[in-house]
């Protein structure tokens, strides 16, 4: 793993930034947590009014939530919203009653395989109220009588995401995305969106060939809203990468696109293997997060998944224990030095015609070659540069030659530029 | 292998009925045989003249045989017709003579490394008379003069093969094929017959999406015959499986058609592995049975062969052993298992194309998904759902779903049913 | 490796005759190799002038030496042209000067880590002069003044080549090249001219299919001026052989032309693999000889190399130790009998076409096929008949008959021509 970085250490403050905020694909907190990223990368938020067609699916009605709690006979408040935002089933109708125990269990969510930790649990599209808490906790409760109160509105409003671009030499986009609908889940996903953060202004330093966009919306609904209403730019999208689970401490996981072959593919493959981390590469699921959307059959974009521990791939995924100590800032920063890694792969990969293609052309005349015959121990530039002309027929990208030949990634893309300039070779 | 079942013993009382007829390329004894079959299945029965253009062939004499023997001078039978119908060279020419043992061996065949073994043997196409006798038979005779008699005729008839039926809902066929030439082997291909007839007396109580044609034919001429007068009917057949020596103990063994990747080679592949039984693939020979005939190039039909062990792959092949002990119910019932359950596989095995491919539909308004989120338990059934609106692009078929996503191909076409039911998806 | 024959011997000696000549890209050490291989096989030799234009290239100014030498003060000539043709600088400039250890250096090339070795330098295209001596003949130097002189002269004149054609039933190409532009090295590149030489007197005995192109030419700049000037005959180029290094101890090795499965690559293969012999398979490199040239993505022909130790993969390698007893008449022999038996592949490789493809023919009609039936031990003549019909659907090869069915070539070739004999196929 990386060494501890500067970057890593503000990722991680961030993380700690927006860690209390109650974030559901809808409402306030969504807002909250855009704001705080705001202050990082420059945002652009759009709001879609509640009942707007989006694809399949119809904006929902936005949710918001002041306070929620299970209080006994005595008044004392055995599950509180106050202490976590885990505790209140996401988007809970509002409800204000007293009632058995027996009764209340109904509307009760726990992990009885992980006694102490709240699970994570919503009912977005069904109306229901109910409290997630530790089995531990509901174990402890005796029978009677509990006030329960969840002080939430689901109302028509909007919902909310935001845009960061980093402008390129052209339009042709790359797009970055991670979800920022989960409430207090520190890897899932608020390090998601530190190193998605991080990675734009690490990419706005360098001039970059493709256009960046960093998508930061709910899950899904999210996702197809801006699929929805971009129809045109999706055309622009080349490849792409969902940002998810970015911070705990285990290997990172690379999820093919549903192509299973798209550039992107290759590249996270090439650099997660050259850079000998260990790593696993699955193939595409349609199950997961947001390339579920950006790779459905009828978009099927070259958008491949980074994450360390995947979805559901690890205990504390969606509870509790899921919190500040599971990620760290040398996590963070490894998954951020993955990201940068790549994207300078990504962005200098492009495909050459050799414009001299019968026999090799006189590299010596140019300057490009030893004087000094009858040596066997070739130049790497040399070889990049013979590699090059030989696989540049249009069809062998710079990473073709890369994995081709051996030779690192660096060297060809020098010795493409070498040839460029010599007038050999055009882009 | 599989317990016996009702469907294994009758199998079996279906080979002891067929087991003494003589069979050969044309004759009474395949008409007899034809004659058995039809009492479980209906059968239409052909007849095709002797000199009939089939392709590069002609339909050849119609041979019958009443007697032969070899007597010695006592007038004692050493080698008698009626104890086996092995006993006379296929296709004898009638001969009546008394000859020296010298002058009569050019006429016997015999299996030295066999030596309590009879062969069988045939000459069809060129005009001989011979005896197969074993090994120590032929030694036991002493030197002297032998009477030999085959009472055959060689003549101008018919050569004769019969069909059956399963209606299906489309007129696109799934041809299987089983060759009853072959006198007393009990193997090759009683054994083929009676799982051919058994699996025809299945699919009819489902109703089935195929049509299903049953070819109960003489080798090699037999299949050259019904290609030639089926023509048009050649260009409906979709999939087929040649039955050949379905009773031994030996594992399954699938041949694959010449193209190697028919559907009906993936499903067999499939159904075996999933199935978990021993079994073997084997690449496309052009050596074997009938597949010889439909996976010629010119018609290259996507059949392939289904046997326990395979042509001349065991010790008792075209021999006297190959008898009644060497098949057995529960050797056939397994065989007829796999056919089922490979023939319920390809039955349902479609192409969809995803109607709503643009992000994900939203399943849970249709009632097809939980309403309750975060759960990391993702249900078999909606994975299934959401593996087939990933992959229905018109490409992948419901088993390349099945095979990609690790699902039951149950699941799967379960998850398709209910797709099609909500107009997700259209077959 | 083969035993030592008669060609082997002979081979050794031409390598031998030419061993101590100074070879470069042009001169008259080219003129008198050529002369010399003219004795064994007819030659077509081409001048072409300095300064003609070749493809990226300019025809050099031509390079002929006298002597050479680094004499001490005492007058003994301590560096001696006379002793190697390898201690001159190749294309070294005249000069004729006195000048301190300390200046001289600058034009001096050593071996550090093989001291006792001479190596071998060339500077075509740059002008220097220089000389290249074992790194002990250097150490042994005393400070002082040396006397230098190179009596060469680099003027107008002609790049020298030759071709030798073996005629062919037909007019695609076979092109076989070996380059003859290395001074005193045994075997590299005098091994494989010695190769080529009794491999084109071997197919002028058969009468070959195609007509077979043997160059004879320095490396690079001749196989550039060979291609620019026979720009039609390029398309007639349907397989190619680089023969290099081809008479060391070591295991042969092939290196497939950059197309990686054109019908060369896939004969070597199959012959190497076939033999048994020790070997090694390499994917194409834009590094090596003239295989560069004829592979450059413009030309892209299906041309491969057989060596034994490749390229550089020697510790000899372009050092003086790459002489007389490196190379040896069994490791000739033994490249020499590789060659033959894949030309003699190559030469029989065609694609037919089953004028039968529907169902079977009758072979037996025919006299094709045994007309006993019931035995399980098919003979291989007759597999390789069904085999060749199977296949013979214009996309498969003979030798894709051979992989595939797992007989050996010549099997299927002859049943390729019974078969043909029978007006069953057409080439």
């Amino acid at each position: 793993m990386a060494p501890v970085t500067a970057a890593g250490e503000e990722m991680y403050a961030l993380v700690e930034r927006l860690y209390p905020l109650c974030r559901s694909i809808t409402g306030d907190g969504v807002r909250a947590t855009l704001e705080i990223v705001g202050e990082y990368v420059p945002l652009r938020v759009h709001e879609v009014p509640t009942g707007t067609q989006v694809l399949d699916w119809t904006v929902p009605q936005e949710w918001n939530i002041r306070d929620a709690y299970v209080a006994d006979a005595s008044g004392r408040r055995v599950v509180d919203f106050a202490a976590s935002s885990l505790h209140v089933l996401g988007y809970s109708v509002p409800v204000a009653a007293t009632l058995p125990l027996a009764e209340l269990r109904e509307h009760l969510y726990t992990l009885p395989e992980h006694p102490s930790w709240v699970p994570y649990r919503t009912s977005y599209y069904k109306p229901e109220w109910g409290f997630c808490l530790a089995q531990e906790t509901l174990d402890a409760l005796p029978e009677g009588e509990y006030e329960v109160r969840v002080d939430s509105t689901l109302a028509d409003g909007h919902l909310t995401y935001a845009e960061h671009v980093v402008p390129g030499q052209v339009p042709d986009e790359v797009l970055v995305s991670a979800h920022v609908c989960h409430p207090s889940l520190a890897n899932d996903n608020l390090a998601g969106i530190a190193v998605a953060v991080f990675l734009a202004r690490a990419l706005a330093e360098q001039q970059p060939y493709y256009t960046y966009r960093f998508l930061f919306a709910p899950g899904t609904i999210g996702a197809i809203t801006w699929l929805a209403r971009n129809a045109e730019r999706v055309g622009r999208v080349r490849h792409g990468l969902v940002l998810a689970c970015a911070g705990d401490p285990g290997r990172l996981t690379y999820k093919r696109s549903r192509r299973g072959d798209a550039e992107i593919d290759q590249v996270l493959r090439h650099v997660l293997t050259d850079s000998e981390r260990p790593h696993e590469i699955r193939e595409f699921t349609p199950y997961g997060y947001d390339e579920r959307q950006f790779c459905s059959p009828g978009f099927d974009l070259g958008v491949g998944s980074l994450s360390r521990t995947p979805y559901a791939g690890y205990p504390e995924y969606h509870t509790s224990a899921d919190d500040l100590d599971l990620v760290s800032p040398e996590a963070m920063a490894d998954t951020l030095a993955v990201c940068r890694e790549a994207f300078a792969v990504l962005d200098r990969n492009r495909r050459y015609v050799n414009l001299s293609p019968y026999g090799e052309p006189q590299l010596g005349r140019r300057g490009l070659y030893d004087s000094l015959g009858g040596r066997s121990d070739a130049k790497e530039a040399q070889l990049a540069m013979l590699w090059v002309l030989s696989l540049s027929d249009g069809e062998h990208s710079l990473l073709d030659v890369a994995e081709r030949s051996g030779l690192p990634f660096d060297a060809v893309a020098a010795a493409a530029d070498a040839l460029h300039g010599a007038g050999l070779v055009k882009a």
